[in-house]
């Protein structure tokens, strides 16, 4: 349902927080799928070629509407270079570099909040995943990566709440060198080993 | 502070139900070490002895507090049991059959989600962790187990986020075998494997 307007300029700077809250609500309410262009745009009361030219696609509006401290896709490019049956170390450097840095910390951890809270649901598994994780996988050139990927999130989720959330001994305090050294077998049988 | 009598007579049905709204408090405000008994009574109102009557140890009352559909340690029990070098295997199953039964998940899932809101990583890691969790640990004769179950635990509990939680394809609707020959690998490691 559009908005009336309120008679701001267009391209304002208070536009493109009307077209992020706006898209934060559709992704929320309809989920990633469900969300167009168009129905943000509507919603904010801007024309769709604004969206675009702020956002460029909608997997770029999703990332912006989450609020990350960093963009997900940034720091993981860099973990696709490189030999592939190494990759999981290279993974979880990049990963521990973020969420153990003090300043993106809180952000990350209101993200992930919110993603497990009713609804979040649909966000972390229409959006999250296909629009920032699946991509890895098929950037790698792994097999299944529909299959793979999933299973990687699978323990870098419970990392994440062990270390960060719940902050469980000994994982809270472990070193980046010794979690890598213990994970990174696991994630690496999940992306590139013999799996069932 | 004791809250004042309100006449009814000892040990009847509401006093458990006292005692355990008053356990349930205490664990959430004072965590699991800094609950007593003794506390706990006063704050019901009632005699310590009639919360040992009730409940026998601390353990007990906090199993008992977290309202779980089934005591997690009558589940894992039969899970020692058997050769170590396959336990992860017999863990996943006997987790699986708990977690994958309709009539238990809604109320597996309110401690889940309970454990995740602010305040709740005490009731995890001074609690749920060291009353059912480190016990397996112990009774398997594993070495170090305050550094193998919680990674078990950091593996276990994504795998609930996922398959649970977040409700993820493919893992949400993984067969009970599939997900066993997945993960029983990691688990045993975490368990029984060379560690850094």
């Amino acid at each position: 349902m559009a908005r009336p307007s309120r008679g701001r300029r267009p391209g304002g700077p208070d536009t493109r927080a009307d077209v992020l809250a706006a898209a934060r609500q559709s992704f929320a309410e309809k989920g990633f799928r469900g969300t167009t262009i168009r129905a943000v745009a509507a919603q904010a009361g801007v024309d769709p070629s604004l969206v675009h030219h702020y956002f460029g696609t909608k997997d770029t509006l999703f990332v912006a509407a989450m609020e990350l401290p960093v963009d997900p896709r940034e720091v993981l490019l860099p973990v696709i270079d490189g030999p592939v049956d190494r990759v999981a170390e290279r993974f979880l450097g990049a990963f521990l570099g973020v969420w153990d840095d003090p300043a993106l910390q809180p952000a990350l951890l209101t993200v992930v909040r919110s993603a497990l809270e009713p609804g979040g649901d649909r966000l972390f598994s229409e959006g999250f995943l296909p629009v920032i994780v699946q991509p890895i996988g098929v950037a790698l050139g792994l097999d299944r990566p529909e299959h793979r990927m999933p299973l990687l999130a699978s323990q870098v989720l419970g990392l994440i709440l062990m270390r960060y959330v719940l902050r469980v001994e000994p994982i809270a305090s472990m070193s980046p060198a010794l979690l890598i050294a213990t994970y990174a077998p696991t994630l690496q049988r999940y992306l590139t080993g013999e799996l069932p």
